[in-house]
This record gives structure tokens, C-alpha cells and sequence, in this order.
């Protein structure tokens, strides 16, 4: 079965070393450190598609600890960002050519990255907030609350119907995708819950049987995409033309042809990174299976 | 199958009209309108147990359009609150007298509560913030950022080897209770790889094969719990003892034991609305249905 994108990292985030100041003083200075390279959030790339990484040297900056890669502690620099919730299209193509190992490991340090950023003052008293617990929590400066990194849930899913599932499109797409539905999972709901709200909503299309599949993490900026199958009642669409361009329903030849990029395929599939492109192979090897 | 708990609200929470400011007030004015009771953010049940409900007098306070049940729309109170993060072991006792649906009801209007009181500021910019979309968001009266409620999603999980599941007890569990080991899912990995972390962190147990199992939103203060099993290599424990006072595998006729309430039960069971309960149960049912 294919892996969804931006998992397998591979490290141990080593949690119980990340309140240890002298532990990690110790590993700063361990000869085999390395800082990762980023462009802003970007990931920075070798000539053979490989993350960047430095040496660690005297840096003043704060660091994130995103683990051991084996013997080698790994960190990333906490960026001052300005312009926030950009859909960084330029780093889709980078994406297409980073092993999922370093999508993984780059896409950890961007959704803290973007977190720190977010929550530089405390939602509780509006003091400043500053890192702590070596870039995977900030503290207040005022009323000393502390705050954890944010992930948020969403649901994405493809309703079936005999033999046929739905794909839909956003307007900002590139020309001729679709993809899964999806939405945030709201609190007070369960994702079972999530996944038949917002087929109605979007779609219309009431679900029963909701079955969860495959999950990744999604750095932009900080969500876990959980993917789920439901069989729909009926074909019958009512689109929320607020979110969705459009809709249709698509066999199994046409999602074939499409995960194969073929040019008569009748939609263009999401890339290989999105879990959507793993629902829908899934769903493909599902029925290959029965 | 058992429904896990704070799931079945059955309301449509026609997220369409939570901009829609005419429409709302056109609700509240609706004769069928109705505001649930809160002492701070506990439940106020009436003799049988059922949440109490008011009619929406002309209350100046802000509002949470919790939904519409058939005609009826639904709302909150906004709350303020001072003091966070207490694990209200009281409001277990009412939650065992409460129908699954109230409970689901009245979690999801906790958790957008405890958000609003969390987010007082802006963590952009440090101004203060105000609700809007009908409580299912802040924005920033400085930068003018746009906030909606957080959802942290746990993954709860047992590890089973040769027929025995992995439960373990925190040093704050009432006498005698075991449960599922748990813990945050963190940016950048998947649910697969948050089970098998935490149960690495926690007992020292490799896992392979993870398995969703079951979903439930959890209103302390705000989580989404994702119940799943996994597969031991073996049932050697090495436990975080800032973490766990102790852990043991149990076997079938010991959960079994336990879920009855049977008091020669090898531990106290969680209780039914926790998704641990849930997930004891469906391992139960996996099995007799083999």
C-alpha cells in the first residue's frame, strides 16, 4: 500500500530530552548536529532534490529540536515569519521532487514555524509569549500559561455510489483538478460526524458508513488530514457554490486513468504528497482486492 | 456496535447561517428558541436528568448558535471563566446520569467556551479579540485576524499481544482504574505514527499494524479522540513514571470482567461516556466476532 505523503520521517523526537536545557546544550554541541536550511518556511534543496541541512554552529537564534536521526541531533531554526495562510503553490513543485522521508522531517518544522508565529502573545492575558520546551511549546511572560502546538483535525473523503465516487474543485485549483472533499472537524463533533456534515454541506450528499482509511500530517500550515470512505444514498448533488466550482462523479477507470496521469483522464489528480491521491489509489486497490 | 460517547447530538448545525446576522436574529426571536443552562461550564439537569433548557428572553449577553433541532434553534451562553484546566472529576457523576445526545450537546458548547476564554487576545498582534460567526469564531479588533476554535486531536490506543491488551493507570485515576494509554497527536506525523510514539514513550512498547477503531469528541477542554489498536512485539514494559503509576496487560476475561462492573475485575473500567470504554468493548466484539 502506498504511504501518504509527509509521513515516515523516521525520527525519535526524543520528548522526554526536550525540558532538559543541559541535555540539549550537550547535543548542540554533539559534532555530528545539523541545522535544517529553509527559505523562509521553504525548504532549501541539493542539486539531487535533498533537504539542506548545516552544520550547527554558534548560533544565537532559537532552535527547534525535531529529534535523533540515530546518533545525529537534528534542528531547525524558529523564523520570523510576516505574511501568513499563503497556499505556497511554489513549494508544490519542490514537494514533487523531495523523498517522503524529507517532506516529512521539512514539513514538522514548517507547521511549528508557523505556529510560533501565530501565537507570539498569550490568548489568555495578551502578554508576549516566548519558546520553551526546545520549540515545541511557548510560555507567557505575564501570567506564565502554557501553550502547546496547534494540529488541526480535518476530515477528507470520498462519498461512493455504485461504483463511483465523488471529486469536487475549488475555484484557486490548477486547471482541470479535483480532489476529495474536506472540512475542519468542528468541536463537539466525532469524525464520523464531521465526514457526513460536511458532505451535506458542501455536496448535498447524505453518507452512512463511514470508514476511516489512511491519515498525514499537512503543513500548511498545521493540519492532520484523516481519510475516510462513505457510501452515499444517492447521486443527486447540491453544491455549496461558496466552496466548490464543481462536482462529479467518477468510475473507476476514469480515477485509474487519472492517478496514471493519463491526458484523456477525465480530471487531472491531486499530486502524489496530498492524501487525497492516497484515498483515491486506496479506494482503487480496495476494489482490486474484492 | 456502542456508540462512543459525546457523539449523536443530532443537530444540524447549519454552519450557513453563522454569518448571516439577520438570519440569526430572526432565530433568536423564534418562539421555539432555546438557550441551555450552564453553572460555569458544568451541566444543569432537570429531575430526569435531561439538560435544562430556557426560553431566549431578551438576553444581552453573547450568543452561541449551537444549531437548529427540527425548528428549534439552539444556543449557548458565552461564559467567561477564570480558572482553566481542572480536570472536573464532578462532572463525571453528572455525565453518567446524562443520554448520550444531551452530552454531546453540551460538550461541544464546553469546548467552544473554554476556546472563547483561551483566546481572549489576539496571538498575532496581542489586541484583544471578539467572538463572531455566531461563536464559532474570534476576531481580532487590532490586526483583524480571524481565529476559529482549536480541536486537539489524541490518539488513545491498546496495544494487544498474544490475547492481552496494555491498560495503565495515571497517579490521578480514581482507585483502582486502568485505561487505554493516550497522548496528543504532534505536528508532522500521521495517527499511525502518534500510537506508535506515545506507546514507545509511554511503556516502552513496539507497534506495528495500527488500527483505527472509533472517534469521539472529549470537552477537557477540547480534543478529538481517535481510539485505535495495535500490535505488540512483545510485552516487555519499560513505563515513563512521570507518566503512568503502572500499566498491565489484561486478558479477555479480565476486560470482560471489568466492563461488567464485576468488583473481582482485575481493574475499575473507564467509564461509558470515555471512547476508552468504547474501545475495551470493541476489542471484546473483534474477538467474539472471529
Amino acid at each position: 500500500m502506498t504511504a501518504p505523503g509527509f509521513t515516515g520521517a523516521g525520527i525519535d523526537r526524543a520528548d522526554q530530552l526536550r525540558l532538559d536545557e543541559t541535555a540539549l546544550r550537550v547535543l548542540a554541541q554533539h559534532e555530528g548536529a545539523r541545522l535544517l536550511r529553509l527559505a523562509e518556511l521553504d525548504p532549501v534543496l541539493d542539486e539531487e532534490g535533498r533537504l539542506l541541512w548545516s552544520p550547527l554552529g554558534e548560533e544565537a537564534a532559537d532552535l527547534i529540536f525535531l529529534g535523533m536521526d540515530g546518533d545525529a541531533p537534528l534542528f531547525a531554526p524558529l523564523v520570523a515569519v510576516e505574511a501568513f495562510g499563503q497556499r505556497a503553490w511554489s513549494v508544490f513543485r519542490l514537494l514533487a521532487l523531495m523523498a517522503p522521508r524529507d517532506a516529512a522531517i521539512w514539513g514538522a518544522a514548517r507547521s511549528l514555524n508557523e505556529w510560533h508565529n501565530r501565537h507570539r502573545y498569550c490568548g489568555i492575558c495578551g502578554a508576549p509569549n516566548g519558546p520553551f520546551r526546545a520549540g515545541w511549546g511557548r510560555r507567557c511572560t505575564g501570567c506564565g500559561a502554557e501553550h502547546f502546538p496547534r494540529v488541526d483535525p480535518v476530515v477528507i473523503m470520498l462519498a461512493e455510489h455504485e461504483g463511483r465516487v465523488l471529486v469536487a474543485r475549488q475555484p484557486q485549483y490548477p486547471q482541470g483538478r479535483y480532489s476529495a472533499l474536506a472540512g475542519f472537524v468542528e468541536p463537539g463533533e466525532s469524525i464520523e460526524e464531521a465526514v457526513a456534515r460536511e458532505l451535506i454541506e458542501e455536496a448535498g450528499t447524505a453518507v452512512d458508513n463511514v470508514r476511516y482509511v489512511a491519515s498525514q500530517p499537512w503543513p500548511f500550515p498545521g493540519s492532520l488530514m484523516i481519510a475516510c470512505l462513505a457510501d452515499a444514498r444517492s447521486d443527486a448533488l447540491v453544491l455549496d457554490r461558496n466552496e466548490l466550482e464543481d462536482a462529479m462523479w467518477v468510475d473507476r477507470a476514469g480515477v485509474t486513468a487519472a492517478l496514471a496521469g493519463d491526458p484523456d483522464a477525465p480530471f487531472l489528480a491531486p499530486p502524489p504528497f496530498a492524501i487525497a491521491n492516497t484515498l483515491l489509489r486506496r479506494w482503487i486497490e480496495e476494489e482490486e482486492g474484492e
